[in-house]
């Protein structure tokens, strides 16, 4: 248990598991914006990869050096880390690879959030391409029967801030039919880039409206403080026990894969 | 939104929604030990009322007393409570009540979090008595399938803290036969008086042991920021709803009910 | 066993649990006219109260007058009795105060009858504000799969018998809609006091159309011989365990509690 | 609308859907003695077939028959009728071939009766092969998560009225074991053949025993009632239309299948 | 295990389970067509019966000739064998009346391979009438969440092949609501009798097309090699154990019901 | 549509996602032996990797290899290809990469193939940790109802072929268990390197055992022909739309990882 001196304090990652920093700065920008006293927050994004997750394939290209990212993050002492894509890549594999920061995930938070909320929920996304995946997460989260309808935007991950005008009107339009239609009464920003709309969107449509910036932002916050004084993170009892570095090194992973060798050592 | 002096200051409201007083005090200082920075707490219980609520008729006498505290707590001016009991007594009733207030509850909550941390989780009862409620709880919540077991301790609520190496005895062995046999990666203590054990009890089983009081507390604290910031809380669409001044008025319910003139002008 | 002379004799109670005895007078007229030979029914409302319970603090208001009204009415020797209020209020608490006496729900009954007559059925409610209660009801009752949709009237329960012409108008609309587009093969009224357009209903749209008010009856005529003469009632063995006259004594809740004395001596 | 006089009258059909008439007498006694007054009931088997319904190849030689014989019945006047064996034999084709006269099956009957009574029940079975067969009914109907259990007495459909001590012996064990360790408030007996032993069960073990030929009996008295007076029985718009005399006599039907003829003409 | 020599080779039965080989010939054709080398296919209908099953009890009325005609079929040495109707008629009888031999049938098959490439499929049938007994085979398959919708053609089984150019018309109509609106990946033509439609019709759309003969059909292929080779067939320990011949004399069921003396001796 | 000269002939790819080439003979002979006639089947393992993916870590490691491994493979004009391990790894990105060529998945094809043989199938595991991860698969695909239970060998990996003897005797007692306690009617053998265990296994239980080695190989061979003949593989129609190669050029990716620039030219 913490000191008194570090009680309230902790560090959080914002990982962007994309291979652009095009949305690091303001990121950063909205959550030392955002956080609570006490938090320090980095935002980092990937050396190398694609630039959106929307396909499957992009994800398995990130997911590696996503893991290595948790991993050395943790041994650098951060409190709790966010992988920031609303498809939660890798959180069996993440809360398999730490030892006890907790990882946070938006699709989880949120979904979670909502129902605590809402009778049923709607979930804006930029495609229709996106929704099987993304539908299988609210089932496999247990929260299938209170997903009142996934509506498409017809907009890519880099369109949502390009106009920002035109987002806000598919928004709008699509979340009124949500709740007026599907029976939605609470709204989900199915992307981490679709930021900075929840506020108008929630005022405009008059019911909840979360966004999957802040809300695992505040998790993260909140689930660094319950592993820092309870020690409550994922069991390792089960489906989230660690490989050994001794396992890895036995193969010689270090020298195949890149990062590997830094990270299980 | 809230200027920045207030900034990271909340007043959380814990009610014990049993007639007796005899855990205010332990719990009072329970979380104001464990608050953050910033947080006020008050515990409050009932007037009158049965001093468990072990049947549910017991909680069907004191959930108006419950409902009308709540919606008093909102007008005092505090930022989120938790209706203390693991039956979640009155979830849709809370939330209709109150106007924006977010209102917290132990079962709830703990199912949420340890979704996050365990494939699947057992909760440690008093009595087989608790367990249809409690699934119908976790089942409503979405959670049925990451139930693993009810472990009954052949306890009543204020069998708990009367002789404790008893109560952590049979803690110990329930929760080893639930991780063992029934898969469960992660407990939850099933009632509000069972705190004061989780800490133990998890150093001696190595999953992670929820307990129901700090569980619902601190996240009374992140929803009391959530709602402050972002004006999340509750949807007023739908089911939610709150019934009108006027109405209640009109039928001159408070010259009928205790504390409903009170609450409701 | 009762002997032979008491064969086919039975006291039905049907609870308004409302502040107003409004529909008392007609629903006792009905009943009389409905119930089979050796029927004695006697409709009885609340002596104080809301007017109705589309509310759930309206809900938790009354509940405790009902709840102690079924125990005395067990004492006085009614044979089976109904909450009449489509959202089955106090279903779990209602088993539990009583020791034998069947207490019989509206939706619980509606929507079991119509399971062994139709594929799929659809309810009609007054308000979008009833729908995720109501849903959550029938999910419990294990018939979320068979629940074609909700069709919402616009309507307060006390318009229903204002103007009947528009109520049917509009009951034919929305049934209309449920059978051909949402695949019902049948319909519910969701609100006891939809009585009295099941038949014109049924004629028009030409499936079985079940009302709140007679199908909840008919139940409880048979779940009174069934008590009498097989002494099937609900299981006091787990969920439905009665609290003790002595424990409610010894916290003097008589005192504290309009009726309670009364009722548990 | 039945005139006043027939008012409580009904006459009942019981179909015991084998090839011997071994229990009918038995039947016809029990049912006359169980009967609401003005009851008239009639106990048949058919003319040919197996004597008992264990495999599935013998439920498929008896169908037709059975279906023929409803058929009949409803043509001479008869108010209900139940298939009389816990596999619920041609549940959805009866309904169909039928114009109005509901048709009642012990499956259906006992696990929606038992659900009104119990959080979850257990089913006494003769032998593990029922048992795939059962559990799909329970889940058809809605029912898969308040099924507690099936225990199997290793008997035959013959052997249960053979020894009844021995029979009474293993079931108040098997129920014994289902009330303790699989959390049943409610025992229902998975075989019509198992009549006579619910009684003495229910006073030995404490928790509501409903036997197989009682409960779908009553239902069916109720059920001829909710048809007389309000035409309520299963719908015909949908997955029960009948098929029309006209296409059964172009393709000679009545010349291919015995019975055929005289049913529909 | 077989010898080298008969290595890819084997005996497909098809039924058509109706009483007119109306599409037989044509049906041989196309098996023949599509068979893999060392494939004997053999398409047999009944003496008797009616021309379609839409209804249930036409059904009933087929079923003890489909199962003696499958049991003759095992005897007579065919490796596999489908049922063809997407009612899948008789899947567990037919399961328990052979020994060995797999019984494939095309609900069953479609489902499963559609699951397989698509994230939800809908199924195009003829009439509402058959949807309720076609959700309830998907949904006992496991498949109920991965359904889109069903989609209704407004046509009878002897419609589809009689201006065919009217049925592609309403088939290409219905696939584009159902892959635009409903979310299907792919689609089911839900009747064997819609044979000849897939390829035009998956080329129009731009999804999978599957229709209900040559997937059940390429099923059977493979399921008969896996029998041979493995010994893999339905399991007999359990719901799918045989009846025994001794038995089905002993009641002299060969006298009593056509052809079953013929293949139970 | 090929022509006749190819019928049945077809190229299968089987890879072992792991950096071991340990089992490849083995697996190479084992496929050769059992292939049909005109099936011609290639083991490949991975050039780096851990030697088993039991840590979910591991298979996030592999994944970039085996989907470009897919990829290059339908490239070279493999027909259909299987990723050898059970915990299906890359499922949704597998399809996704492909245009065309049918990717097979163990755990998938032993679940719908064990659903068509029997009501319940148990899961023989290596360790408990594998067990949260391959639920859900099992649940993904539908089948989460006929699941029996998993059964924990207490080996890892490269312990099954150790002592075949050690790992037999388990086999036996694990799948005893699962028969008679847990209502097994089948088994699936829960890792690919369980291969040579089935056969025994099944004349020791008497109950259908598949493994996971032969069922995926031959479902390829199936899905191979589908494709061939009828252009049945994964929709592209949403979930499994395929990222395009301009995307993936314009942000340098082939530079980035290794293989990439290979594989999407």
């Amino acid at each position: 248990m913490p000191n008194s001196e570090s009680r309230g304090s902790r560090r959080i990652l914002w990982i962007n598991p994309v291979g652009t920093d095009l949305f690091d700065a303001e990121m950063q920008a909205l959550f030392e914006r955002e956080g609570m006293p006490g938090t320090r927050v980095e935002v980092r994004s990937l050396k190398r990869g694609p630039h959106h997750l929307e396909y499957h394939y992009y994800g398995a290209l990130v997911l590696p050096d996503v893991l290595n990212m948790l991993r050395r993050a943790e041994e650098e002492g951060f409190d709790a880390a966010v992988v920031g894509c609303f498809y939660d890549p890798g959180l069996k594999e993440a809360r398999e690879v730490v030892e006890r920061m907790p990882v946070v995930f938006p699709a989880e938070t949120c979904s979670y959030l909502a129902a605590t909320m809402a009778d049923k929920f709607s979930i804006l996304v930029g495609r229709r391409k996106w929704i099987p995946a993304m539908r299988e997460l609210v089932e496999r989260y247990g929260l299938g029967g209170k997903l009142a309808s996934f509506k498409v935007l017809e907009m890519g991950v880099h369109d949502f801030q390009k106009d920002p005008a035109e987002t806000e009107r598919r928004m709008i339009a699509a979340s009124r039919e949500a709740v007026e239609k599907d029976g939605a009464e609470a709204m989900i920003l199915g992307c981490t880039i679709e930021f900075g709309f929840a506020q108008v969107l929630q005022k405009e449509i008059g019911v909840p409206v979360l966004d999957a910036t802040i809300t695992p932002f505040k998790f993260a916050e909140l689930k660094a403080e319950l592993s820092q004084r309870y020690g409550w993170s994922a069991s390792k009892r089960g489906g989230f026990e660690s490989p050994t570095v001794a396992e890895i090194r036995s193969w010689d992973l270090g020298a195949q894969y890149d990062d590997v060798a830094a990270v299980w050592s």
